[in-house]
Parts: structure tokens; sequence; C-alpha cells
């Protein structure tokens, strides 16, 4: 794995992490942009200086974004904020890396949530190829292990992909408390945003799911967030899970994505599943034809586990 | 991933899975061998055939052994019985193959886990890779999940790593049974060998471990089961179970690789810790420096599971 050249677009906990640890991965980065500035270096952008800037000032350089854009680099890596629809700005980044002939590394979830096909057929056009295992659950390597069985062999992708609403259930279950009192704490501990909804109502989670299934159609069918079958966890009461509790269960919110179907809703699972993961931690759980079912769980979430799961990417590419 | 030609040398559970699934996964043998016979055909042995004449005869094919390992293919499956100390006759398999500049993918722990440094150098000199997901935990992505990582940024693995060890433990932890009686009740089920010895005394885990901090150690130092600290279950009374269980506890057998040391021996565990799988189930824990602890568990051994770690391996060669 010879090191690579990248382009970061997005200065946020990702983008910043990636910047930050990317030489420990063998890379350099010639090109950093928020969303109105960038730093762009052919021999490498000061990563310390450009973040400490970016604390201090708000900015990470004295360039324009578009110079990162067309600075020259081997890696487009995709940090902005997941916009669902057109997926715009970033399905626009995708476009213009593709058609250089560049490689894209995606954590932003839109173009492969809302737009799969279009990227898919990019990347058809392109010598370079796009990957996205940051997008669906963090840390974990569900994507590439998804590849590595090939989509055929799976039938499923199952389980626990949004910390935020796991962090408050399964505190609702082992404090005995309602749902409004666990978010506020949650809020408090910085684990839920201010408006918490993009987590509590499992669009993040269909949104993954959308992007597993994707993945399993093989190209047969595309989905959308719009084919998501949604129930978030804002209906809950802390007497359901006391209920399921007296039966040696508990409540999750679980994702299903098969190469059929998208549905995120509250499930039971027993106590002692390896669905019922705690805290913010994740779980997918996947069924294979031949290996039987394989379950992976760490960290769904942050910006160096994300970063992580970005640049294990680059490291896939040719 | 286009189609290679395998030559397949081993006729047991793994090798023959990897035969009858080769297809599936759009590979092509053109070569398998038992200790005695081989079947060699340019455009595809008859997978069925060469099983079937192995259930009725003994024997795969009208050839010699020897034919498979100077017959046309891209990737060498070694699959034979794991041996230890000169790792033979593996070791003159990966050998051979090497000095062609074929790939070799291993499912045998023997060159891996005994004479690791010679298989790097010969790896070194060859146009071919060596690869081996299959020779630690089954079908879980444990190597391939260090691999994208990079060991550099694994400082631990660890976790259940023999099924039939674990089988005998949770089940005298559930049942509140001895030793003696779980292990015939494993015996029967075909869950343990009649010699169970292999698994019950740590080595097959340590064997797995050595690999492991192989891997780990990158180069920096070289492990064999002799440098392993093993301890099996042999000696795990019931009333150890039990006063663990009155903590909340119970005890797996828990190898434990770092770079720095392989060590192999009876644990006490959370009851619902993820280390406490059950019954056959394996589980590989990975301490990172960025991605946080991952937890991948599924059936470490099998058949089909060992074959998808095969083949996902070669779909991962260039």
């Amino acid at each position: 794995m010879s090191g690579k050249r990248l382009a970061v677009l997005g200065a946020g906990a990702v983008g910043g992490s990636v910047v930050e640890l990317a030489a420990s991965y063998g890379h350099t980065v010639t090109a950093f942009a928020d969303s109105s500035s960038a730093a762009v270096a052919a021999d490498g952008v000061d990563a310390a200086s450009a973040l400490a800037r970016k604390n201090d000032e708000g900015v990470v350089g004295g360039a324009d974004p578009e110079d990162a854009l067309s600075a020259d680099y081997d890696v487009l890596v995709e940090a902005t904020p997941t916009t669902l629809g057109d997926a715009e700005p970033g399905f626009s980044h995708v476009r213009h890396a593709l058609e250089r002939d560049a490689d894209v590394v995606l954590a932003n979830k839109g173009p492969v949530a809302e737009r799969y096909a279009d990227v898919m057929a990019l990347e058809r056009e392109s010598e370079g190829a796009v990957r996205f295992e940051a997008t669906v659950g963090g840390a974990i390597p569900v994507l590439s292990t998804i590849e590595d069985l090939s989509p055929s062999h799976v039938s499923a992708a199952r389980g626990v992909l949004n910390g935020t609403a796991n962090f408050v259930l399964s505190r609702m279950a082992t404090e005995g408390l309602d749902y409004e009192h666990v978010l506020a704490e949650a809020q408090d501990l910085g684990v839920a945003e201010a408006d918490p909804s993009f987590d509590v109502e499992g669009t993040d989670a269909a949104l993954k799911c959308v992007i597993l299934s994707n993945v399993l159609a093989e190209g047969e069918r595309e989905y959308t967030l719009a084919d998501a079958d949604v129930e978030g966890i804002t209906n809950v009461p802390g007497s359901a899970l006391e209920l399921a509790a007296d039966e040696g269960q508990t409540i999750r919110l679980i994702g299903e994505a098969t190469p059929d179907s998208v549905r995120v809703s509250p499930r039971l699972v027993p106590q002692n599943a390896a669905l019922a993961v705690s805290g913010t931690r994740n779980i997918v759980q996947l069924e294979t034809e031949h290996a039987g079912q394989l379950n992976i769980s760490g960290r769904g979430a942050g910006g160096p586990e994300t970063a992580s799961a970005v640049l294990s990417d680059v490291g896939r590419l040719d």
C-alpha cells in the first residue's frame, strides 16, 4: 500500500481527524477545505497549523474551497455534511473527482444514500473508484466484509446503527427513566444534538440501511431514503421497557437492510442478545450464505473512529 | 474481481468445501488433490464427481498428488492438515507455489504459525502473495480487518478462538455439569474429537494466537508455538464456574496476542461480556489505536465457513 495524496473536503470532526491521522497511515494531505476556505500544498498541508487556524479563526487556510477541488491529489475524501435529495454539494464533488479519474472515499452519506445509481454510473465511466465504508457504522468494517464475501452471498444486514438512539434506549432500560429525561441527559453529555430528530426519529439509521440495501441489491434496485420504512424511538414509553425486562427482553432501534427492503424500527430483543449493545456502541449482524451469522460491533461514530474507516478505504484502493 | 484458477490441496472438510463453492465465487478449480490422488483439468475439475469419488472410493481422481502441484493455476489453496515443527508438507507446497510466482491462500496453520519468517522471506522473493485469513477464526474476518487498519494501529487481538473448548465451558456453566460429562456429550455431537487434546489443551487456540502475534509484530519478532504461554481447560472444575456465576461472571478459554506476547488461558469474564460467547461460536476483540475496540464474532470452524474465508482471500488477491 503506497502513500496517496488526499484532498480532504470538510473540516468537522471527521475531516479534521483524517487530516490529523493521514500521515500515520502513510498518506499526504495536499488540500484541505471547509465551506469557505482551503489550504493547498503539494508537499503536504501542515495539519496542526490548519486545524489550529480552524479552531482560532474559523478558516483552514487562505485559499478558496475551489482550489482544493482543483489541486493535485489521488483521492478525494468527501467529509462535508450529509445532505438529502440531490445530495449537493457532495454529489458534485464526487463527480468532479471521478471525471478527472481520481478515487473518492466518502464519509458523507448523501451521494450513496440518495443518488447511488448516479454515483455508480460515474464510477463506471471513470478510472477512479468510489469507496464508502465510513458512511455505515463508523469504525465497524461492514462494507469491506460484505465486499470480501461478495454481496451476492449476504442476504441481510441488520443492527444498531445510531449511537444516540441506542444510548437513550439502553439508559431508559437500565435506569428506569423516561425518554425526555434520558434525552436531556444525552444532550448534556454531547451524545445527542440540540435538535436530536435526525437521530431519534431514525433518519440516520435509515440512511445507513439505504446504503446497505443499495450494496446488497447489486444494481438490481436502487434505494433512497424515501423507500425506507422508518419508525424512531420517540414513542417508546418507559413502561414498554419494564414489560420487556419482565420477559428477559429489551428494546433497541434496529435497522434491517436486505436486497429487497429497508426498515428501521424499535424491536424487542433478548437482553443478552448480540444486538442488545449498550451506550453508544453500534453492531451490524450479517446473514451470510456460507459463513453463517457474523456480528461486528464497535464505535459507530466519532472523529478518529470514522477517520480510521476513511483511511482503511484509502488503503484498499489500487 | 476476475475469476482465478485454483489448485486445492487437501480434501477434508475445508478443501472439499472450497472445491464445492469455488464456482459460486467466480473461480475455477484446475487441480484438486488429497494425500494419495489428484484430479487435474485445465477447464475445471468436476467438483461433484471428485467429491463423490472421494466419498465412495477414498480418492479424488486418477492422477498423482504431484500432478496437482505442477498443474496450471493462479492460486494454490493449501488445506492439508496442520502440522507443527517443520510444518511439512504444507511448507514445501507454499514454497513450490511461490517459486513459480503463484499466489497462496492457506487454511493450514502450520506454515504461518511455525515458520512465519521463512514464509515471509519466500513471499518477498516472489511475484505471488500469501494470505491466510482462514487460519484464524474460521469465517470471522480478523486478519483482513487488521490489514485494513494496518497492524501498527492494533495493539492486541484477544478472544475465544476454539469452538470445542468454548462449547465445553459454556455447557458446564449453563448445565452445572462437570468437565468429563460435557466432553463426552461434545464428542457424541461431533463437536469434540475422539482425541480432543488439541482443542481442550489450548493448542489450537495458541496456534491462532501465534499467527496473530506474527502479524501484529510486523517482522520485528517471530513467534512459534513454543513461544506461547498455554493453559487449557482440562483443570477447570464445575465448582469454579458456580463460584464465578455467584459474582455474575463465567469462565472462557481466552487467547491473547500482542506484538510482544502470546497467551492462552481460562479467564473470568462477566457473563454479559462480548467475550462470553456461547456454544461453538468464536469472537475476536481488536484493540485499535483510532477505532476503539472492535468485536467480531461468528462461526470459528466448519467446511463452508472456512472455505468462505479462503474464497474471500482469493478475492483480495490482485
